[in-house]
């Protein structure tokens, strides 16, 4: 089976950097692949990303050699399965907020007798090699996204479930789950109450023995998160880097 | 009918700022629209779009109100008039080499008498309005690509075409057509004698009273282009926008 | 933000009319936004639509200004946010039958603290206008449907619920419910039972603040319903438009 | 294979109903093959049809026994084949202008030795029957456009074609090239000279032992057409069915 | 309505022959249903297929003849419901290990007063006819998976449930739910307690009056399964016939 | 630049085994890429694929090595062009019948100054490698089918053309070119004069010092061909390949 990328990163110590993909388009994918980041996430969540396109994406991606995640919508079953069998190295799923989801959670991504995951490799076996069966338990990652009050509050139990490999922190739910509207919403907060919770997640994610994942808006913020430990940073998006780039091309063009 | 901006820009003695679309998806076309480029081309001979996602990218740009226009393949009547018929308020057209090939282009953009188009505009009668039959020979516009040795000797019969608005120079095309190998392929030519080449086109079609268009890699050629009296600019496009911004992205996260 | 028209509308005083996409195309649905309907919705439910087409569809109406609502397959969070981060300005959610379901779908329509709409508003933050996430939860409408016995039995439940805006009648459901196969299937009641029915959804409604929505099948009917003070009406949809069209049309040329 | 339905009413004397599809969506075609037509032709000329959904429509029309036809973009042979190998039954090409371009259309069409048509039914195979390879140049239908002064003028050469089994009128193309701007575009024409040149190429054609088919806006002018003696009349379109259909629905709501 | 072609081989004491669609293709469908199978069902679970191309594929086999069903992702009422409006005459639904699950199945499946399957058969009004409503719950299927520990144990009780036609066995997530990680993982078990499991639920079936089904990987195996006395046999899926079929043919150039 | 895998194999004196899809579908393709074949060429003549699929199915066969080659539908520059920069490695192109035709083709693959290939390697960029510009004329092979009595008569010229690879025989339009309707249609000539004919054109092609291709139906006349000294053999295609096997269980089952 391709190994995952993440995980030899992590065993030979270091911290990975992440892609992330709202633009539902195999060229974008193949485009952004070939860039440099070590795993790309594909936004099942809030990119314009559905299930057909999305599977294209991970075609595209899959010479590039780096390791494809999916974002699912929800903590649905059929959405995570069907991202596994369309060949994601590993699930990020919105939302979980307790032990019984986070429970949920693992037992869509493993099969028996770890979990409930149903068995029809279909194109997977095609891109990550015809014994992927016997080792996508030991290759897909699992993450639980850590976004809500109750999130927080019951961090330690969702840290405690098995076959799950760690947190990912959306920042900007977060803010929302923890203040509601004080703040602005978005990624890379500056607020101390917020930096706070970020690394408290951080920190009881690693004493769990867990990996800890940020959401970040900026390549300066993914360096500060790096600098405090986490295990997998994500940088900006596809939507924000054309959108970024072009303003920032015809602003130039019209100063100059 | 909805005016076509470029020429509202020109008729108040004004440049205009073109963005160019590479990348087949009606969501990239959606964000690219609204960076503040006057006008935008969906590429359709270099770009991975064909005939069907095209359309949705036209869909996708028309709350913006830029303007938008197509680059067809080739010098095809099939392709110009299903590019008008959905909306395009331009045709770029690539290798025109001659006064019967830019007649042909003319004839293929312009409804009778003054051309040979088709008559059956419908999306663009949706999009442009109800009075889009009326008003559409005046309001389209019509461009000859120039990019081969044998079109810059034919310079003064092409521009001499009647209905034709102009030219748009396609520098890497252009370099090879009079130098061959001797440079490196890509735009914002720095050599002397493609210069020299290029400002001798843009005289050329300013003196027939025509408009003349570059395309361009950076802001700041285009800058350069905009100064030496080029009506119309294109400025970058998705693909180098998106990969150069990620690149940059990953690379600083690694730096830091 | 871009207003909702509904609420423009009903703010003065006055009842919109809404048409209704059960085709999955970008085309049709920019076509019927031209018609001179308030308000258009994308049927996700009995439509053939999917999420990846119905993004395409709210795409090629966004320069209508028609205000585009989606009625989503079931009451499931993923597709409710996915149809609103890609542009919804309304959720019709089928068979909410009691508080606890009604709570649920407004949970997923609000941010927090009203709800726990997940923040990421990737398409409409461009469509909607950048200060989307300030007054997302003011323009948005959330409709509950009510189309069981169950539903009629806790009406008032329902319409309690708080950040609900109001109801959205399914008849053709709703007489199945009511009365088993007693009757012939769909829209356009006019047994007395029925009839009564729906006068009496409509009139909890009103008592309660909320907004009345009825779906028809005629102009004619539709009419009725104005009068009976429904404040949002549903005239057909695409797929009987057209085949009744088309229909009318070749018999008229055999019987000519 | 399966029999070509105009066919089988022509050889009966009788005249044949034929639909318009210029929407591209598999379902509004197989909506429209349910509603009494005898043949339909999809528009890949002003159509928004391209040709991978253009073969999704022909296999959501293949249950109705509807006889599916396509009109081709322009003179071109890949088009023209492409669109017989993925199923139509009859090519429509648009502003043949003469003996040579009718001999070239003719060629794309027929197997040889009649033409040069290349072999390879893919689909059409699975859709008419494995024997579709012998039978196919008697079944498939080739008409010619005659919409220009031009091919007006050269009309009887056109007809002489071998091979050849008709013409189709496009009257707002012909109206264009017959008096320029002098009226108003579209169908259904009024005007002497025009009715008049109407005539006239059904006369020739008629006269040289091949069929006549005219495009029409309207039932009304169908009839007329029919009681002309036209063996094959088009009768509106989706787009106009549609559009036309929903307009008045709203119109008569706000009305009454 | 069409008839359920299954249920005419069943009533004549027949055993039916079921094709399977991994493919996301409406083309593999269409040359898939002309091959001789009586049913085809699309995989919507493990296949590669979503919502949207999966409705093109029931448009391309609706000419053949053949009965389609879908096997949904998993048990979600929008899901079910729209594959019904779609076209599908049967449900393969995966993992149903209770009653009350088999229970939430049939309701979905089945309109009231025995279901709450919401009433808008959009498309499959056209395929299968104008009176669909009065006559669905007669002519669809709908098949519980057996395949995890718990709902062999609680066979029984699932079979009770009313409304229910029968049980669909999947041979590799059952052998993983009864065995762990004991055998190989797939389909045609030969190990004596899987082929006793599943002669067991076989007959339990049978003992039910309900119907059974087996997914076969080979046409051997499913000659076995018929002669076990299985009412339904799939045989292999279209990703194996052409894998199997490609690898063989290569394999013998390079031998011959 | 990724080397082209069919020229390795020829330079160490070796036959390359090419595939062939006709199926529009970019996990066919992937399927495919992973069984044994050296080339697989997307057929956009007969098969089903245009260029919006096409695309994707390169993307998804880039990581299996293979190397992609496209047929294109005609002798037409934007489709060869196109073909070329969404990453194809080869072109065959139908039906070249003359020395002229040769050379259009051929300036339609290289650039200049060898042809007059257009400069745009959009997506091929990212697929073969950023030196694609230097390298692409040295490792794109560029085929003309011989598949015509003319072509047959001037296949020396044909031959002589200098940046033409070698020339594809199409068995199914050279019996129809040189025999008319005398034998059956189709691959797999048993007829003596069709024998030579194709033996002939390999040794004027060997003696030209170019290559020479055959499409065959079966392994076994593959075989056949590559003992004549064919340098390449394409053996059935995807189409075929499914039906046959899916027809080939059926059957089993029944005869069982
Ligand atoms: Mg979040
Ligand atoms: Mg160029
Ligand atoms: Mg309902
Ligand atoms: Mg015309
Ligand atoms: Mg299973
Ligand atoms: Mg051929």
């Amino acid at each position: 089976m391709v190994p995952n990328r993440i995980k030899q990163i992590w065993s030979k110590g270091g911290q990975a950097i992440n892609g992330w993909l709202s633009i539902a388009c195999p060229f974008t994918a193949e485009i952004m692949a070939e860039q440099g980041y070590d795993a790309i996430t594909i936004d099942m969540q809030h990119g314009l990303v559905g299930y057909e396109v999305g599977t294209t994406m991970l075609q595209a991606m899959r010479a590039s050699g780096v390791t494809p995640m999916v974002r699912v919508p929800w903590l649905d079953p059929g959405a995570v399965m069907k991202a596994l069998d369309a060949g994601a190295y590993g699930i990020v799923c919105p939302m979980i907020n307790n032990a019984e989801e986070a429970a949920r959670l693992v037992s869509y991504v493993r099969y028996p007798p770890t979990g409930n995951r149903s068995f029809g490799p279909t194109r997977v076996n095609f891109a990550a090699g015809a014994d992927y069966g016997q080792h996508a338990d030991d290759e897909i990652l699992c993450f639980a996204m850590i976004e809500t009050a109750e999130a927080v509050e019951n961090i330690d139990e969702i840290l405690a479930t098995p076959g799950l490999d760690g947190v990912y922190i959306g920042p900007a739910d977060l803010t929302l789950g923890l203040t509601g509207r004080k703040y602005r919403t978005g990624f890379d907060r500056e607020e101390p109450e917020m930096i706070e919770a970020i690394k408290h997640i951080l920190q009881c994610t690693h004493k769990a023995g867990l990996r800890a994942c940020l959401h970040n808006g900026s390549a300066e913020y993914a360096a500060r998160a790096l600098e405090w430990g986490f295990d997998l940073v994500t940088v900006s998006n596809d939507v924000r880097l054309l959108a970024g780039a072009a303003k920032a091309s015809v602003d130039k063009v019209r100063e100059l």
